[in-house]
């Protein structure tokens, strides 16, 4: 029948049609399929920003609509930490996936990196952006680098394809004819500091203006998000906010009713917004994961210019809880369950891991890691591989958790305490039960003690203490 | 024209059959625009739930995933208070729409209703149910009611029409020969108290059986919304939870990482899960308002079978923040914008304003109220009409806030301190910097303690203080 064969004909022409170009679907699937298998990773990390300083974390009066929306489409984990109290630590740390102990990155004398130190990362460190570049990743960053300033500690040596921002703190090189003391910070103007802004590793611009620093960042961003969209791409951005002097840029002066502080996170909110944004509109964002937090927590001591741990006891520079525990927002439209929260446990250390596995690249096996990998957490929801927190401060082993419970062997508060005070008995709280340490029941538990102390002891033994980068200093020898 | 004329014939038909119809539609519009024009209203109320005990207001170990979803489709108030930092004076104000101190119902010696007090609402008063009721709404209340348990003071003699519950809280009535003090708290059984359940103004159950009564009040709730979908309706479902003695029912046993305390507030999530999913079932979501909130802040003195004010200093008992200022979510469906926040202020008085007005009803004009409508704030985000909160403990104004600034004239611990400290020049915060009360700056605003002082003044002088009711006991003649 004259039909059958037309339809015979048609059918193999059919067949071959999609033979053929089921083939060639499969090569393209496969190359697509192994870059969509490779999430873009955006890491957005602040500056101080404390446990409450977000509306969904808790602040009664800084409004964060974009993050807010961000934790609905995405998951809050509401017990995840930093490395460290501090800056540069806490930074290494995230970058390697290692306690700043192992990296040299920390020290019981100087808190940081700063202008006149001769340290930073030690090249040996395989950074993140370093396994990523590996893994095909096109990497960036953009904000503070607080990880030497010298050319060889800087980003677009240690595996970033770009570079643009303040490489350290933005209170570090004050004006020699700045105000004194705090008055500098209450009512903080450009010309106070004179630190730079690097594109690379060249100085293009001194004194930085901050006003417009979030904003710039975030641009810098969005453009090499948009540069980078046919590849699996690896954005860094931390922001020198909310770290004192608070700036912000002439669209949110007085916006916030939390005041200036207020003002500055609710600019942090809205880069998140355009970062976001971005993301949407590029059709990445069923590709891309971000994560939201922060380095530690925020600077108390210095009154309405520092933020608020909510809950959480005491803040930046102590192994109070309100140290080290950040907000953190993990987001991935498609993958990661909307309007979840979990209380497992992760670490800034985890991302490294995490991030890489993602990639598919390879986590260092020649030394110690001591992230986790958290892609099931923020996936299905499950249980953490991570059970064991060290709250270091400097070199010190302060404290441990191991699931619900916290013994400190050393208390010191976050600042004005010279020496730490090594406790004769412990103390222990229960974290889940008492998330503000405030209830002490070492007398009540000593087989948590004991369990956590041999747990100390274990760990210190099986780190080996290098000599510190933070020590050495510009035209001093050791 | 044939066609012209049939065209005629059919536009005459047509129209009268328009304006015929039109009419009984009409009328049907107006008493279906007038029904549905009354929306039902909830009021969910807690028992010293704090500031800081759900997820959506920063706990990180309590989880309350029913209200975050809540939130997530309604609004969040930030800076929402009850009118006092204890039990029977909040609730008569919640009732009442008046300062406690207006209907006699706070002292200075006593501070709630005991199963000893002979007093209680006062009949002059007019009660949020009775209002309603004189709108047409069906009104239940099923919980704890504390405004007197004497069958006069009961709500069901008081404008419900149905009652359900324990008339004051689950820790009074203690049994002769339960474990003294905290011990009988720390390990609650059934058999240490010996309070009743009423239904109307009978006993049907004594002592309560505790364990069930958040899953029995959710019950009669919904039983209640079911039987009355073609009414407007006013439900009020004040929990006895998590009031000390904590009960919760075996299915949430052991389920939160908070423990004892978690389960409780994870048990009362999962009634307003019930209550909301009950209204979305019976198509009532869009024509409902649900506004769930607290009586006072968390009871601190009891540890870890109390909750957490979150950033917020102090709690039950005091008028810092954390005794006064509650979580707030207004949920309406279509109505109320999803995912917003406001940090606009608001008070428990207010809910009575905006419950009779939304409702068509008359609030009392022939006597001063306290409470103003927050319609607007809800609907459209907008300002509150509210400046001013007046804080008050027993019969002393203790503090005011006007605007972010807060005055506190007189100072007071929340328990263990007898006598309030009368503060030569008053503390003053601004709470939108410093929402934890940490930062004095009456030194720097002279003005605005000038402001509240004679605001103080001003109050007081148009307060007419008449007899307390918490005074009088049975046996006793006054």
């Amino acid at each position: 029948m004259p039909s059958t064969a037309h339809w015979s004909y048609f059918s193999y022409f059919l067949a071959h049609l999609l033979i053929s170009s089921g083939a060639a679907t499969t090569l393209q699937a496969q190359s697509a399929e192994s870059k969509s298998n490779q999430p873009n990773i955006v890491i957005i990390f602040c500056d101080d920003l404390g446990y409450g300083d977000l509306g969904c974390f808790g602040h009664p009066t800084i409004q964060t609509p974009h993050l807010d929306r961000m934790a609905a489409e995405g998951m809050k984990l509401t017990q995840f930490y930093s490395a460290s109290p501090v800056c540069t630590p806490s930074r290494a740390a995230l970058m390697t996936g290692r306690l700043p102990i192992r990296s040299g990155m920390c020290s019981n004398t100087k808190r940081v990196l700063y202008p006149d130190s001769a340290g930073g990362i030690p090249e040996s460190e395989v950074l993140l952006p370093e396994a990523l570049k590996e893994a095909g990743y096109a990497t960036g960053c953009f904000g503070k680098w607080h990880l030497g300033h010298l050319p060889q500690f800087l980003p677009t040596n240690n595996g970033f394809d770009e570079y643009f921002g303040i490489p350290y703190s933005n209170d570090m090189d004050r004006a020699a004819d700045s105000p004194r003391g705090r008055a500098a910070f209450n009512a903080p103007e450009v010309e106070y500091w004179n630190n730079p802004i690097l594109r690379g590793t060249k100085e293009i611009e001194r004194p930085s203006h901050q006003p417009t620093i979030t904003k710039r960042y975030t641009e810098e961003a969005i453009r090499f998000i948009k540069e980078n969209e046919e590849n699996p791409f690896f954005v860094y951005l931390p922001h020198s906010m909310p770290h004192i002097p608070l700036f912000r840029s002439e669209d949110f002066a007085g916006k916030s009713r939390r005041g200036l502080y207020g003002d500055v996170i609710e600019e942090l909110d809205w880069s998140v917004g355009q970062i976001l944004q971005t993301l949407r509109e590029q059709n990445l964002d069923h590709k891309t994961l971000v994560f939201f937090t922060s380095d530690n927590g925020p600077w108390l001591t210095h009154g309405l210019q520092g933020g608020s741990a909510g809950l959480l006891r005491d803040g930046k520079g102590s192994t109070w809880e309100g140290g080290m525990r950040e907000p953190c927002i993990a987001w991935w439209p498609g993958t990661i369950p909307a309007g979840t929260s979990t209380a497992e446990l992760g670490s800034t250390m985890d991302l490294y891991v995490t991030s890489i596995n993602l990639a598919g690249g390879k986590v260092p096996d020649d030394r110690p890691v001591d992230g986790y990998d958290l892609t099931k957490v923020i996936k299905e929801n499950s249980k953490s591989p991570r059970e064991v927190m060290y709250y270091y401060r400097g070199q010190r082993l302060m404290a441990i958790r191991k699931g619900p419970w916290k013994a400190h062997f050393m208390t010191q508060a976050s600042y004005g305490q010279r020496e730490p005070v090594v406790e004769e008995t412990p103390v222990l709280y229960h974290l889940e039960y008492d998330p503000s340490e405030v209830h002490n029941v070492a007398e009540q538990h000593p087989e948590v003690i004991a369990e956590l102390t041999e747990l100390a002891e274990q760990h210190k033994s099986g780190v080996e203490v290098v000599p510190s980068q933070l020590e050495l200093r510009l035209g001093k020898t050791e």
